[in-house]
């Protein structure tokens, strides 16, 4: 069956490629106004395309851009169910002068195809759609339910879609969500990412006056609240990197020995850490590689401070506030309520009297995503990666956070396969977005792949 | 002498306060380009008003605003020569919808005048131009001689005038300068300010990347720029507010017994600090009262810091930079030079490696300026003082700098002696700024006895 539905890709690659660049070329740019028609456009053209192959397609329409809806559902109640998700919006092309072909007139140059939204993430989601279509085409069949949740508003942070997830969670139903909107590590490397880091943020104000202050009539008698703030802050870790809030990483999940020898192959080290960053040498927790530092520890970061005076030359002022903004990066387990309330804690007990301390969360705040490495779906995943790319992946705890996976997670109570499909050059959200139409092809075959591995777990 | 002078003043104060609001109502606003005739006219306001009274007066160009100068030499060449300075540019009057009297329409209500630079400073170097006219035209002479210097760009800085000290230095040449550009403590109380705190001044980068990143991917292995700085900015000080940079309080003047009793009498403290600032609570190196705090110990004061994003709501950047603006208020005898190389070793020491930091001073810094209490002009100046508001002067040692002083003292090498005539209520620099009718007077009277009193040295 794989055998045929490959043919069958390989076959019609010329025709969905020319369907990509179709998609490509709507200006579906979620975070502008004047591109509303052009969202709406990309939705109806997907929900289209999904009919054509044998879905029934569908178009959500929620508060802000639509959600595109369809189902291929099995006959066998028996067979699984995947549930694919992509976004069909894109990022603005600005700054337009910088780019070597008109963005949204997808041109393809050598093995690339140039164009906003080729790979983040028209192009990965619709390999997907070509995996079924070729497979359906190819078979008559898809070897399991699949569904596609396709949505319009990722760039400008998903306000709609938790709210979504939740009323339509009996449509959404399935034993597994898989997600490609991210990179290889190269065209011959695949990963899989089985983990994303939480979030907790919040913000502190420090007075010490009513109004900023000459530094000459009263430096010395009146604290300074920069001087406050830095003493504060520089309370929160010890000169070896280590977070000294009491019980900040009681909760933490300590590796596995497995684990932290599969990290130990993920090619992210302190070499690739300094030529990305352009830092002089890397810093962290002793006792942690790099890649574990990564994904498995939690971070405590300044992201702003702020205070007096901050324009050219010297003014002598005494500043009445300073201000900081704190973000800590948090691991399985952790709770981000308690942590904030660890914080918060610890820095009360750090105040001098003669200043006010004032903190407020941001709102929200991420728990830490992780998925089962053992889990079947995730063994699927793995080895259809295997097959199509030629060796096997690498399993990768991400930094970042991804907060639809938390969402499909609480709600849908399913594995997450985070699998990407492009490569770390791509450009995303840069001038001169491309995607290799080998990833593409590829893509189609891991998801073909896929599919079939799911059903002989 | 003195008498007829003063019962002269007394005869004339209707005439000299109608002359000071003629002068008042010149818009010399030095920062304002649109008001630079206004500027030159009370430059020749005041040359035509101290030549009609019988000194030798003058306009001295500058590459800004001009200086006036003005002269009456006693025939007897062992007299005294008193150097009296002020400045007749005056600071801009916006927001003028603040001001319940127009600004430049000088105004009497109750017992003040009402007006931008009534009391700053016009209404209190008028007073000495005034003392000088009532003993001239009272006696026929002065006790002694007696120069003018009032410059026409105070309120930017003045740019021009420690050149023009420099190379004026003949002209200048004194047995001790005065200026009146302060306050009583109040009516019945005056004061002399007998030093000055100087000034050092830097700004310093810590940068940890080539770029801002992103801080779920970068982390926890790459170094917090405003991390790194808090960290370094809280080792400057310890806990109970010393300053814990090796060496820096090396030179600094140890405070003699009868002058810390002599500072326990002037009503500086806890109390007063709190009421001005609206602190929570007074803080400071222990073993000083808030007075010796003040005026006789340096200070670590942090101006401005800043890194990364400091707009609404979360950002999740881990920032390539942070900044820090420091100025050290500094006391007699600290070099500025010495103390900014000890800062900057200190600094270079506590360094991590995996950043780097650079630091720029501000050009110049201050040497604190000190008086001799036991000078004869200076015991002169109190006891005019005395005679004049009816109780002994207190001694305050300044925690503000008056570059002029330490150009006066460098230059002319002769005692400067710090005689306000204002109230601290007067709204310096601010709407409503006005000067009491009172305080006028009493300026003239004192300015009267302070040149008698000096020649009974």
């Amino acid at each position: 069956m794989v055998t045929e539905s490959l043919a069958y890709a390989t076959a019609h690659k010329s025709t969905y490629l020319e369907q990509l660049i179709d998609l490509c070329a709507i200006p579906s740019v979620s975070t502008q106004p004047d591109h509303k028609q052009d969202v709406a456009a990309a939705a109806r053209w997907l929900e289209k395309d999904l009919g054509r192959i044998g879905f029934k397609a569908q178009v959500i329409e929620t508060a802000g851009h639509p959600v595109v809806y369809a189902e291929w559902l099995h006959p066998d109640k028996n067979k699984p169910t995947v549930l694919i998700y992509g976004h069909y919006d894109v990022q603005p092309a600005e700054p337009f002068e910088l780019w070597r072909t008109p963005p949204f007139t997808p041109t393809v140059v050598g093995g690339d195809l140039y164009g906003r939204g080729t790979c983040d993430n028209k192009g990965q989601h619709f390999a997907h759609i070509k995996a079924c279509e070729s497979t359906l085409a190819a078979t008559g069949s898809l070897p399991c339910s699949v569904k596609f949740i396709i949505e319009g508003e990722e760039e400008i942070g998903g306000p709609n879609l938790p709210g979504l997830i939740q009323s339509h969670r009996e449509l959404l139903a399935c034993d597994v969500v898989i997600i490609s909107d991210g990179a290889l590590l190269d065209m011959h490397t695949p990963s899989i990412e089985y983990g994303l880091r939480g979030l907790m943020g919040l913000e502190l104000t420090i007075r010490t006056a009513a109004q900023d202050l000459h530094s000459g009539i009263f430096g010395g008698n009146i604290a300074n609240p920069i001087m406050v703030l830095a003493r504060l802050l520089a309370e929160m870790k010890n000169d070896r990197g280590v977070i000294t809030i009491p019980h900040f990483y009681d909760d933490v999940r300590i590796l596995e020995l497995d684990e932290r020898m599969a990290l130990s192959r993920v090619p992210i080290n302190e070499t690739t850490m300094m030529s990305q960053t352009g830092a002089p040498g890397v810093t962290g927790e002793p006792g942690f590689t790099v890649a574990e530092r990564l994904g498995a520890r939690p971070t405590f970061e300044i992201n702003g401070m702020w205070g007096g005076y901050t324009g050219v030359g010297a003014k002598t002022v005494l500043p009445a506030e300073a201000h900081a903004k704190i973000t800590c990066r948090l691991v399985p387990y952790m709770d981000p309520r308690k942590i904030y309330d660890l914080v918060v804690a610890h820095m009360k007990t750090l105040m001098p009297a003669n200043c006010e301390l004032s903190i407020s969360p941001y709102h929200g705040g991420a728990r830490a995503a992780l998925i089962d490495r053992k889990a079947p779906q995730f063994r699927a995943a793995a080895r259809a990666a295997a097959k199509t790319y030629g060796s096997e992946p690498l399993y990768i705890l991400e930094g970042g956070s991804i907060p639809v996976v938390n969402d499909f997670q609480d709600v849908l109570e399913k594995p997450v396969i985070l699998l990407g499909f492009g490569l770390p050059t791509d450009n995303l959200h840069a001038p001169n977005e491309h995607f290799a139409i080998a990833c593409f092809e590829k893509g189609i075959e891991a998801s073909i792949r896929f599919l079939d591995e799911l059903t002989t777990v």
